[in-house]
């Protein structure tokens, strides 16, 4: 295929008057499609049925250390389900919290006792003139939205194959005291799918931080979530080059089973050095009581071990890996050699990651959605919402049947092509 | 019986020496019991133990209006759920929100975004020089820990019969702009088992605090919590009587089902003005995606309803009853005329609170815990565990069975006597 920057004028608007026809059919259609939401379908929920099962009357609900689960108590979670948490994400189950049903709750909690209460002993973060976070982009839309709600100044890391510009981060953070977290997902990463690789790791557990409160936060949200299983990533294990980089306690990880089980009702864990955990559990004991204990039993007995998890996950790959495909697919076959975009194969997450030209995905994005397409808002994947480039687009496949996957797919391949010969045409 | 003020030296000394032996006895069995904390039994427990089969692998996980509760969303809680805890607390459910399995998480965060956010768009705590807290004495350990936690000044209220002293809590309030809120149990309050009157509930309603952000935190715990079905006590609902008297955003109400289903594994709710929601709402979609939806729908599927979760209170008030009765028949049979403590006889919630002559509590718990009974440490119904008079016990009989709560009341009333003795005899 010709790109169109090769195109004539006039080829340009011979395609432009096909394409728009296209477009028209499709929008006359009144689709109801969403690709905004990395959010796991109905089959990959019903994987996890037998979960309800594991419980019932009959079933001793006392964890393994002899505590009834069902009453009070237990700050910290129950030591099997540590366990289970700690095998998935490489973790001591001394070195792990388990809290309610959210990861993200955990990181905004740690961000708020940061503001109140300083981290380890500094000063709190709400008493200082300025406070910043590095961000890595594109990136998660929901860790931007809680750092920018703490009134926290974002600093925009680029991303490369290998994960964030570690040169970059290494010098704005000796330099600056003001700088106190950066947001990471070091896996299957979102949007880009990136996995940091061992040089980025090893660099990122021996910062040297100029504030002494500086922590990472390691949002390890797809560490088994591989939809090639015998084609995975692999990363590695933060706390332990942390330790080792003498740098124990710059780290927080953070995990749950939102994509394993039941996205609504999992359970979600922390991981930290010996002394994070001390102090967080310290403010944890005026904050609750304890978390869900008999949750934590359900998934510990339907589970059972890092075997039972892999196994579930690979079910969820057989379910997503199509989706994922088809859209690899049909962005391959309509915009192959155009020259009008790029976009990421991942081998696992939940996420294709789309480059358009310059200025052109807001234009995609709205003309998706006039057609009934909704896709993830132009500049979500950067702080404030603005992608300097208004280039990138999140395309989230996982909830979609395929059918309207494949139609939602030919849309946005339609409104890629108009909009960048908009663009070319300056119209 | 002759009060030990009547008795003469040698009278007293005679009393001291058989106590002593007595003490010693039970000293000599090494007993473990604990009456330290309001925890339900075992029995408890397993009146809620159907609720782990009204979700099964066969059972619809679809809410009401069509949502799949294993997926993300519903910030806020499922309609259904927050009817049910509604008509629980007597409250709209449009004026509900369901959050985790924790109230004293839910207050917790309230205090922390009132520190990092304001309230309604007051300046954040955290930016002020001082905020004050009024805190009705005897009151609950974890409410005054909390404060405590976030440096918040907290000045005693005395509690009568009727509730907290109002003229004081209307002068500080009307006067101090740095106090922000107050502490209330309203109903079968912890530890004094009072429910504040009528013109109390409507004199709180009523305030009108210096400081607009000042926030009324309603603890409706134990809300229906009956020790007596029959002879139950009544509490005026405090969002309508805030509403009738034009103070709509003053009153945070909150509750729990963890003395209704398990402690452990219940659910919470916070209820408020309509103003209140809507901002509480805002800040809360950046702390999570939402809340265990699966166990809502779970609470709803076994309680149903109002009758439900009534003929469920009945059953816990069957298990209680007695255990309170036996621990008021021993202090009546032991310690009546005596003139050296009284105590409470409370209608519902799960503790009895005990004064003894100024300055002996610490004696009496320390003797307790000698003789193998904790106690709640002495001070815990006091900020900063400072009992000004050294007078008040919690007890807190729900847990252990009825041959323990009889050992453990009569070494309570042994270790009375002797610390009073003691006093008297100035020893």
């Amino acid at each position: 295929m010709k790109a169109y920057k090769d195109y004539t004028k006039e080829e340009l608007l011979v395609e432009l008057e096909k394409l728009n026809k296209q477009y028209k059919k499709y929008q006359n259609k009144h689709l109801e499609l969403n690709m905004a939401r990395g959010k796991p379908c109905k089959e990959q929920l019903n994987l996890s049925m037998g979960m309800m099962d594991v419980l019932n009357s009959n079933v001793d609900l006392n964890c393994e250390d002899g505590t009834d689960c069902r009453n009070y108590g237990v700050l910290g979670g129950i030591d099997e389900c540590k366990r289970l948490l700690g095998d998935i994400i490489e973790v001591d189950k001394n070195n792990i919290i388990i809290y309610g049903n959210s990861s993200l709750n955990i990181m905004y909690d740690c961000i708020s006792r940061s503001m109140t209460h300083g981290v380890l002993g500094s000063t709190p973060w709400a008493k200082l003139d300025k406070v910043k976070w590095l961000c890595p982009v594109p990136g998660y839309d929901r860790h931007f939205a809680i750092t920018e709600w703490f009134g926290i100044e974002m600093i925009n890391i680029p991303m490369d194959n290998n994960g964030p510009d570690m040169d970059m981060v290494e010098k704005l953070v000796s330099e600056d005291e003001s700088i106190k977290g950066i947001w990471c997902v070091p896996k299957y990463s979102n949007p880009d799918g990136t996995t940091y690789s061992d040089a980025v790791v090893k660099r990122f557990a021996a910062l040297k931080p100029k504030a002494k409160d500086f922590r990472i936060y390691w949002d390890n949200a797809y560490s088994v979530h591989h939809l090639y299983p015998d084609n995975q990533d692999f990363l590695l294990e933060i706390l332990d080059e942390c330790a080792k980089a003498g740098n124990p306690d710059i780290v927080y990880k953070f995990t749950s089973t939102s994509k394993i089980s039941f996205p609504g009702s999992g359970i979600a864990a922390l991981a930290a050095s010996k002394d994070n955990i001390a102090s967080i559990k310290k403010q944890l004991s005026f904050q609750t009581i304890g978390f869900d204990k008999v949750n934590q039993l359900r998934h510990v007995k339907f589970f059972k071990n890092l075997d039972g998890i892999k196994k579930q996950m690979a079910r969820h790959a057989e379910i997503l890996r199509p989706k994922f495909e088809l859209v690899e697919a049909i962005l391959e076959q309509e915009l192959k050699g155009l020259d009008i975009a790029t976009w990421t194969k991942p081998h696992g997450g939940y996420f294709i990651s789309l480059d358009t030209l310059p200025n052109c995905a807001k234009c995609v994005i709205s003309m998706c959605k006039d057609a009934g397409v909704i896709l993830t808002p132009a500049g979500s994947t950067y702080p404030y919402h603005n992608d300097p480039n208004d280039s990138n687009i999140r395309i989230a496949p996982s909830y979609p049947v395929l059918s309207e996957i494949e139609t939602a797919s030919k849309i946005l391949v339609i409104s890629i092509k108009i909009c960048s010969i908009e663009k070319y045409l300056n119209l």
